[in-house]
């Protein structure tokens, strides 16, 4: 499934949908109408677990084309927010997890040459979270030193503590696409919360791809580009730590929960490792891509 | 006022009071009974903002001594929970923000010894919150490097964004305790989240004392003992970036919100300053406190 939160209309609530051809379905009236109660929101579908994502994939196959009135409408007359618009929590990034990126990090930025032993992880707090198409800020009294990294998010399905590597991608419900905006001047002592952690700086969606339509998560394109011009262009298999190490090293001792949403870390190509350097600016388009998900295009404003 | 979470059972739901004399005072059936409607979360409760406060406030003073019939009990027959048992996303923890500390940290961890030009911000997860009383887990796996940080942590009341320093003191709802546990080995090309994030690395509470009751919170001593023996000593006038700062500063950038939490970093007197360096094993007890807000009491477990 492709699974969507979205508005209606300006004023109207955030609801869960699931997009099929061309439509946006709406899981709780597609319920409400064929006995089968399902919530509005995402992070209440997700708590709900595997069997309501199996069970609520048969009814969508079933249904697919002869929706209750009401149920459906056109994914053109409808505003995409993220799909999970506020996280319970921060998101977990991780940082030099592709072997280009940490080199060029290594002569632009002030990271290591060597390839991180474990995964390097970091946190962005749910406020810096935008949907499809929403503004990043350029805020010039913060940061003259915007930039853009392309990411494959994973959106945790179950409660994962001190899982193995070889049952870590059970507990996933899910992939998304994040652009995990950096400032690379707000850098505090080598901490980069406060770099990466601005409002608006998690660019994501436009939707939750259920993992039992992506078997394997390292197989997949995925590229950014500034103004048509393309930056970064990569493929998932070049993580150095992968999706299950990485549930199984966080969740060594931090219990990741139903929800959590891990950006799984950029390619080469940002503007910090271009020579000369590259930044973004009031009036640039970033536009970000994830193959079998989806892409996201944003403008960036001043503020 | 001094505020609670607490259960009265051990099955029973957790609960928003007040700390009066010797009794816990039941706000929401305090207001149920008076006419004065109440929430029974604390995160509820800062919602409602600066006038609520006043108002509960006077009728906690009304009603002393005189409380409704099962409104109260004695606080020995209750459990205090962490104030906020579930923060509504990471707690922002303050780095480097006491002059002896960053000495300390720059002779043994991989910090400067110049004192840091801008806070230094980091986070930890809202699982790693623990309340009085609770376990604080050693796994030997994760860490032989188990470390304690006591710390002033600031409350925020109201949505701040790009608030004054001069402003920023009435964004505070109040002030608690909170122990910055920090895995000095599970540091990560410097990023400290694995290290300061893991689940019961945040032990909190034992309450939330109004900032009305607390006009000045550079004035409090601090301290912390492992088995009886004072480990830090000092006094929240030694913060390099004062509270005003430290919220004028992160909400230039990122939005803070009712409930949000700033631990404002710690003292000197960390085991990893030590020589020789000192650290927790399971059967340590840490105990720490701030004057006028209250103390915390730990032990350390094997898991």
């Amino acid at each position: 499934m492709r699974l969507v939160t979205y508005r209606s209309d300006v004023n109207a609530a955030a609801r869960l949908g699931a997009i099929v051809d061309d439509a946006v379905v709406d899981l709780e009236r597609l319920g409400a109408a064929t006995g089968f109660p399902l919530p509005a929101s995402m992070l209440e579908f997700i708590d709900l677990g595997p069997q309501a994502v199996r069970q609520t994939s048969a009814l969508l196959n079933e249904q697919r084309g002869k929706w209750p009135f009401g149920a459906s409408m056109p994914v053109s007359n409808v505003k995409l927010l993220a799909p999970i618009p506020r996280p319970r929590k921060n998101i977990f990034g991780i940082g030099l997890n592709y072997v280009e990126h940490v080199a060029e990090s290594s002569r632009t930025l002030d990271t290591s040459k060597d390839l991180p032993k474990e995964p390097v992880i970091f946190s962005k707090p749910p406020t810096s979270v935008i949907g499809p198409g929403d503004a990043i800020e350029h805020n010039k009294e913060v940061t003259q030193q915007l930039d853009w990294e392309i990411e494959l998010a994973v959106i945790m399905g179950t409660r994962a503590k001190r899982v193995s590597e070889s049952d870590a991608l059970s507990y996933v419900f899910g992939y998304s696409v994040m652009i995990d905006m950096s400032a690379r001047d707000c850098r505090r002592a080598g901490q980069w919360i406060y770099s990466k952690g601005q409002d608006t700086y998690a660019p994501f969606g436009p939707c939750i791809v259920t993992a039992d339509e992506i078997p394997d998560p390292h197989t997949l394109n995925l590229s950014l580009t500034v103004n048509g011009v393309t930056k970064q262009s990569s493929n998932t298999r070049h993580m150095l730590f992968k999706v299950p190490t990485l549930i199984a090293d966080i969740s060594k001792a931090i219990t990741l929960e139903p929800g959590d949403i891990i950006a799984t870390g950029t390619p080469d190509g940002v503007g910090a490792g271009r020579s000369p350097q590259e930044w973004l600016w009031p009036g640039d388009i970033v536009h970000g891509q994830v193959e079998g998900i989806g892409e996201l295009r944003h403008p960036v404003v001043a503020v």
